[in-house]
């Protein structure tokens, strides 16, 4: 270690830990009168929302929530949730912000990991966790969350209604400072195999990740896809990496907050146009299905900005959107980094290039915003040429990735092997600096020792206009090792098969974007492709999906 | 101090100390051809500024610079002061900027009490350095900055030119990760009476005050200030808290930069049009004499937005520059803060109001930046209310103010009173949240950008023997902020008036003692000074008196 010069700070300096209780606080003196709305529920000022913060942190500390504890929420999208985002770690405690679309199974698995002291449940949740609770080992309390203060529930060890509760809480709280590296928030993360994974991210590395990405969103594009006049509202749900953390970033700029509840496609278009929302983040398939409702047809989004992460952002939808009035970003991470990682971003050269060539780098994983250092690596730790060309799996690094899984120390070992957090994405990076994601490793599909990514071929086969969704994977084959396999979903009522696929592919092969190993083996068409919880696709029970119909001896190709 | 709960991370997690090596890095993959301007002498790409950094590295490591050492810079503005600002600290060295506009006996004294290792010295400043070489008790080494580099200079102890040594120098290094908390920058701050202080700042709350700097100007305002598509150069000088942190935060966005060299109205005007400057910060003098030259009658500014800090801006000033197309903006800051601590800001409320008092707004010091807290303090430490009426001694908090002053510790104590950094000026805060500075408590006088010591003048003036009694404070001036008025009372039946007082100022400045520039500009022979109960000199009455003259349009140099 270099022998820098260290002077200890003044006896009376104050010392500063990055703490989540100033984002609020400097958040909430921009715009005292800005609203925080819920639904057509309940609509607020920044004022009162500091208030409720306040509040909230006294009703927990009467029900015997200390710092240290975890306190889970099972909420939708809500002010309330923003504020337990806010007041639990702000008393020290760690926020499990818990995933209310695993299987109850896996639920109770992730609160009984993370050692859940305290519950706030939403009266949707009342008879799962009714379920669950005689089997969770830690829970000492619950508190009832609910649009309709008079509907009781049936919640077992609750202390109370949080409504009615916060109003006979007093206004203030004197926060306390302490350690910046205290865990703030922790969530579970489903991998592909095994139980879900924990992952925590602490104070310090909450407070920047909020700075980064509000540079990112500010500073970097000649696009400001959000300052404080902005109007904000996710469509990515809460538990899910805290919405990618934008709530903070929103809180700090003392931007309007609107916050949709459960993901109603009449509501979310409701509060799209009545809240005058700008700014907003989702994955591509809510996107597509908001664009799909009904509420929407004839509805102008001009100047409405979202982020698209969490699954390749592809160009049809790009331009489906860009029709609708709406500047769609890609960005890329994951629930191991906080998110952020990247955003889309048009420099100087991309600005004086062509329509398609624009559009072909909004769509990629976009730039490693600051304080982010991305690399791509070969199974031996080697770094690989970043020429966009070669392939490798991607690593980072940042001030915000979590140091490891909770409680599963073997595994975090793995996660940060060689000093990089392995994302588990195969990407090129060019020398503009554009991460370009390939595919999951696990994804890639290697067939006659050739490496095919499975994006590129759903990119592909979702642009011949009779295909409405489709997925494709590597499936066991005796001679080529694997060979890819298409589930492809049609269009209502348009014509649809595995030649008509075949024959779409086959000019890709000749213009050289793909080889013809790439063409699949085997398309099957078919009426819905599983999901993941976060509404990916979801490969793994595809694979094991399509493992039974092998066994089982089946015909892909003569089903269709 | 609550029992949070601190994870120790995964045994290979990267720790990701927060180091000014990361602004570079970051920034410069965004735009790596835009470019880096200085005067009409040098440009190159942010690639070629990436291997300049590595080169300077390179070039102090084989001069002997080590981590912990101190390296000083005496120079205008200039790349090569932009390359020193990464790559001395980005060594685990320490950067002192010496303001050069110090006199000898200041520079002498502020570079032994730093323990300057080694100097790089600008050619124009050789003879001022030859003057008190001899007298340098820790300088080992130094190096010229030239524009020209076969103008050798006879500069004691250089190893060399700038340029050619880098030339000749690697274009990469390995940068070590360190200690975030390490030093990375000082400089020095004269105040009301006594040798210049020493404030330092480290690598942590460079990279946290560049964060906040990029968020307020990126996403706060309704208008972008500054943005990855602007064009920025400073018009504060690099030595004057590192260009106010600015290009720290230009460097992280790959923004375009423009250096100046020294300033030159002429040179300004040239390189704004030429190279189609948008953004800039400087003192009021500055903006007025640039206004005022004769290179810029004629150009239409438009579109350029400009930060005044340093001292108060009237409205006067704000009108004339939009009447050329120029929108300012307030900042507060102060040499102990790094410097950002406000900056001006329209919200919902203002953005509706008059245009009168948008304006009124706009040049007041603005609101606290995120991560400031900001309050208003009685000399009994007691805070005080919030009403944008109640005076009070403004005292902040942020992660990046000075924790002490260099090899002083009963002074930062005092500066850090009751935890809090005590800025010596009075101000009120609104409900809003904006700060208005009232006065300064002590009577330091502030002319052109510089400060003038009211005591140490009047020590100067006193040894005069016809004087008796002096007093001097600060007077309005439209061109310069400020300049010092003398009133002054002669013993008995001697002979005194203005000339003689100037005349006995001169020697000092030859001396470089104090600077021409507080030799006070208007001098009243009165017979008597007002003092206050305890006998000391009542400089509110007497400003208060001088105010009344100078509406009564009296003119005191000709009164004498």
């Amino acid at each position: 270690m270099l022998q820098t010069r260290i002077i200890p700070p003044s006896a009376n300096a104050h010392p500063y830990p990055l703490l989540i209780k100033s984002l609020l606080l400097s958040g909430s003196r921009y715009e005292k009168n800005r609203e925080i709305v819920y639904r057509d529920t309940m609509r607020y000022s920044y004022a009162t929302f500091n208030e409720r913060v306040a509040r909230l942190a006294n009703v927990l500390t009467q029900a015997g929530v200390k710092a240290g504890d975890t306190v889970a929420v099972m909420d939708w999208d809500s002010h309330r949730y923003l504020e337990c985002m806010f007041a639990v770690p702000m008393l020290g405690a760690v926020l499990h912000t818990v995933n209310v679309r695993l299987s109850p199974e896996q639920i109770l698995y992730t609160m009984n990991h993370a050692e859940d002291r305290f519950v706030l449940v939403n009266s949707d949740f009342v008879a799962l966790y009714q379920g669950i609770a005689g089997q969770l080992t830690t829970v000492t309390g619950t508190l009832l969350l609910s649009d309709n203060a008079t509907a009781a529930g049936e919640l077992p060890g609750s202390v109370g209604e949080y409504e009615s509760l916060l109003a006979a809480a007093e206004p203030s709280y004197a926060f306390a400072d302490f350690d910046e590296n205290s865990v703030a928030t922790t969530f579970y993360t489903t991998g592909t195999t095994g139980n879900p994974k924990g992952v925590y991210f602490t104070h310090r590395q909450l407070v920047l990740h909020t700075l980064s990405m509000a540079t990112t969103l500010g500073s970097l594009d000649s696009i400001r896809l959000m300052g404080s006049d902005d109007v904000y509202m996710p469509i990515t749900p809460m538990f899910h990496v805290h919405a990618w953390g934008v709530p903070y970033v929103a809180t700090l700029l003392g931007v309007k907050q609107v916050y949709p509840g459960r993901y109603e496609p009449e509501m979310l278009c409701q509060l799209i146009k009545g809240e005058q929302v700008t700014f907003s983040h989702c994955v591509p398939t809510i996107l597509q299905m908001l664009l799909a409702a009904p509420g929407a047809q004839g509805h102008d989004f001009n100047g409405m900005k979202v982020i698209i992460g969490g699954s390749a952002l592809n160009r049809a939808l790009y331009d489906a959107a860009k029709a609708r009035g709406i500047q769609l970003t890609a960005a890329y991470g994951m629930s191991e980094t906080c998110p952020l990682i990247s955003c889309g971003y048009l420099n100087e050269e991309l600005l004086a290039a062509s329509e398609l060539q624009r559009t072909a780098y909004r769509i990629k994983a976009g730039v490693p915003v600051p304080l982010v250092e991305a690399a791509i690596m070969d199974s031996e730790g080697r770094c690989l040429p970043a020429d966009g060309e070669t392939q490798g799996e991607l690593v980072v690094r940042a001030p915000w990735l979590t140091q490891g899984y909770y409680r599963e120390p073997e595994k975090g070992e793995e996660l940060w092997a060689r000093g990089w957090l392995h994302t588990g994405d195969v990407a090129t990076l060019d020398a503009m600096g554009f991460i370009d994601i390939r595919d999951r490793i696990k994804d890639v599909i290697k067939t006659g020792g050739e490496w095919i990514s499975s994006l590129e071929l759903e990119d592909l086969i979702s642009r011949q206009p009779a295909v409405r969704e489709v997925a494709v994977v590597g499936v066991a084959d005796q001679q080529w090792g694997e060979r890819p396999f298409a589930l492809v979903v049609a269009k209502d009522g348009q014509p649809l098969d595995a030649a008509i696929i075949k024959a779409h592919l086959t000019p890709f092969v000749e213009q050289g974007l793909i080889n013809k190993w790439a063409i699949p083996s085997q398309i099957a068409l078919v009426t819905e492709i599983p999901k993941t919880s976060v509404g990916k696709l979801d490969k793994k029970r595809i694979r094991v999906d399509l493992a039974q119909w092998q066994e089982a001896g089946s015909d892909f190709l003569s089903s269709l």
